[in-house]
């Protein structure tokens, strides 16, 4: 199974939630935007000056010039939050950065461009040396954003500088997909949950559980609700118990071990008895094992729960979960652009023994604008993905030399 | 001021918060360890198979090949999480991946090349018709990481991945330093709270406060515990009051608004008056007026809390928050490596007229490999940064032109 075509056969698959909410704009970070942002107002909402100077009329001092100055007096202070009036003519204004610009008004100086002086009679005069050019130092009404404009589409992941864009708009609070709820859970008598055991009192066989910590991050970023359903007995009656229990109240059941064709797996018996199973080999290294179903709810619930299986190895779960399960668990929340930003980089590094799977190698970026190998590309271990910052998909059947350019994506990126 | 220089100085300033505190290796994403993770054991813990298939002596079937098979005997089934005997010489032993190697097998052979039969007595026998090479499908004890190896030094921000690997070493706690303490408060008569006032009813002059949105997403992305302290009215008593209120029980005060040398700007003197306050026009675009000092703690508290002051523009406090803020409360968290990675992209774009100061441009990555410029570079909305995806960092005095190499940093890596 081709890892494109699996993506588009998951994504065909996430309908998204209906469910939506309200929540503060304040804690809306990572959220997804449920209708479009219309804005109601124009930003800036009216003319204002960019700069701390004066405000004048640039009829007044078209004729200034180093040699032939125009002076004009000072006839109002116009302070940010504050509003104006008209500017009369031959007259200059005061004006701080933000501020409205007053009527009349149709350019500002700055004030590192002018001279002051008070007269005899305690007048403020300023003297203009240049003559403005219309608009300068003039943010225009609307400039930014206009009225009536669509700032941000329905299905936005919303970020910090979102969240910044709507408050700007007025908007206290912001209607949002509900967060998916995932019951996340390990199969495999091998694990042994970190603390339960210690190190040195570690059974013949046995394995601390790591997935299920990394998947759990990985989910509480992707803005979903997850329940942790601990490690399932190697039993097909235990197997089918857990599953059914958590189909009831979750959007998607998330195993990770336990979905090879072994004849010690027991979840693929235990989806397929519940609902359905596709068993893929997905052409990718690390992950190859991924398993894509649904389990029907019973006893008056109704629909069903999505089912993803990831393979066990610490390296291949974590891929698939980033490639797959990512973009799957966006589309639930109704996010329309899944796919993750790449870029083109250069290898400094090279694979001479190409592989018949398209895989994704784990590399860092350094300091010459190229990407670094980790020496150890095991996926048992999740030492390659805490050195590298990235992965370079390389396609099937490609070796790569020293130089060559490579597609990277960044953990940042996928992490996001 | 030099941006770099600026930077240098803040860093220097960015004494490590010395309170460390246990948290579960659950919670601990985005946390800054505190202490070198050192292994406790081996990963994997013994010689295990990669594959499902059997376990067997490589001098047992060193003669096998397709015309000459060799027959071996079943004589154990080892499944992952169970231990296992020795295997017995001129035997086969069923192995499932992850399952501990019975002592005396060198070679695992995937079940998929080989055949089976069950002789008249329901005896299993396996059929090998090629030679395994010595340690083939098999992971070697302490091939990922070595007992007593460091693994994750102190100073390293975590991850998912970073959970991962320490769950894996079987650590359910780790230590890590406190959250940082920030006070966000704003100053400016022309700001209003969204939700406060409908955007219709805007009093002239007015705008609504949108960088303590954005600020808060990013402090909290960071680690931080924020504590929102509001609008500061422009007046000089109150600033000073706000601020001495805030120093007592926070590591840093951060403002936006109120630090050019406008005479409507209170933050200047108040901070002076508590402190001391430096007050830099940092040479970039959009950014330039950047306050950092210090407020005394009174009134029995000791040492003091540092005080930094954000441009007002939108996208200047949005550019210097990552750009400066981001790396120092990263190092007061005790981060060794606080750079922000960045990479060489192409410009599909141009920037004919060159800026006196170091520009950073909001671009966006393009499905050609290169980058695309936001049309309007002002400083006042943040719809740049929305729509972009990044920034690229162009030297004081440069020109751009379509095909340029050019330095980019993502929003991602500034964000995470």
């Amino acid at each position: 199974m081709d890892l494109d075509r699996a993506l588009e056969s998951l994504l065909a698959a996430a309908q998204p939630l209906a469910e939506t909410q309200w929540v503060d704009t304040f804690e809306a970070d990572g959220r997804v935007l449920a209708q479009h942002l219309v804005s109601a107002l124009h930003v800036p909402p009216q003319d204002n000056s960019s700069m701390d100077g004066y405000a004048v009329r640039c009829a007044d001092v078209q004729t200034a010039s180093p040699t032939h100055p125009v002076c004009l007096p000072v006839s109002q202070r116009i302070a940010a939050g504050h509003s104006s009036q008209s500017l009369q003519p031959g007259t200059a204004a005061r004006i701080f950065t933000g501020a409205p610009l007053p009527l009349g008004a149709d350019a500002v100086v700055m004030q590192e461009d002018v001279g002051t002086e008070t007269t005899a009679d305690g007048a403020s005069m300023v003297r203009f040396s240049t003559a403005p050019a219309v608009g300068q130092w003039v943010r225009r009404a609307g400039e930014d954003v206009c009225r009536g404009a669509q700032v941000l589409a329905a299905g936005t992941r919303l970020g910090p500088a979102e969240l910044g864009l709507a408050a700007s708009l007025g908007l206290a609070r912001l209607t949002v997909c509900r967060r998916p709820r995932v019951a996340l859970l390990s199969t495999g008598d091998e694990l042994v949950m970190p603390g339960a055991v210690a190190p040195e009192a570690m059974p013949p066989g046995a394995i601390y559980n790591s997935n299920r910590f990394f998947l759990r991050a990985m989910l509480v970023r992707l803005g979903c609700e997850v329940t942790d359903l601990g490690i399932v007995p190697d039993s097909r009656s235990a197997t089918v118990q857990a599953l059914a229990d958590a189909a009831h109240s979750h959007d998607l059941i998330l195993t990770s071990g336990g979905v090879s064709v072994g004849e010690e797996d027991h979840i693929k018996p235990a989806v397929e008895h519940l609902g359905g199973l596709d068993l893929w080999q997905i052409a990718m290294k690390p992950g190859k094992p991924f398993a894509h179903g649904h389990i029907r709810r019973t006893g008056g619930a109704h629909g069903q729960a999505h089912f993803m299986g990831l393979p066990g190895n610490p390296v291949s779960s974590f891929m698939t979960f980033v490639l797959l399960v990512r973009p799957f668990v966006l589309r639930l929340q109704g996010v329309t652009d899944v796919a993750c930003p790449s870029q083109v980089l250069p290898a400094h590094f090279s694979v001479v023994k190409a592989d018949k799977r398209r895989e994704f190698l784990r590399v860092r970026r350094n300091l010459h604008g190229g990407l670094d190998l980790f020496s150890n590309q095991s996926s048992g271990v999740l030492t390659s993905a805490v050195w590298g910052d990235g992965v370079v998909d390389n396609p099937a059947g490609t070796t790569v030399s020293h130089g060559d350019a490579v597609r990277y994506l960044s953990f940042a990126d996928l992490l996001a």
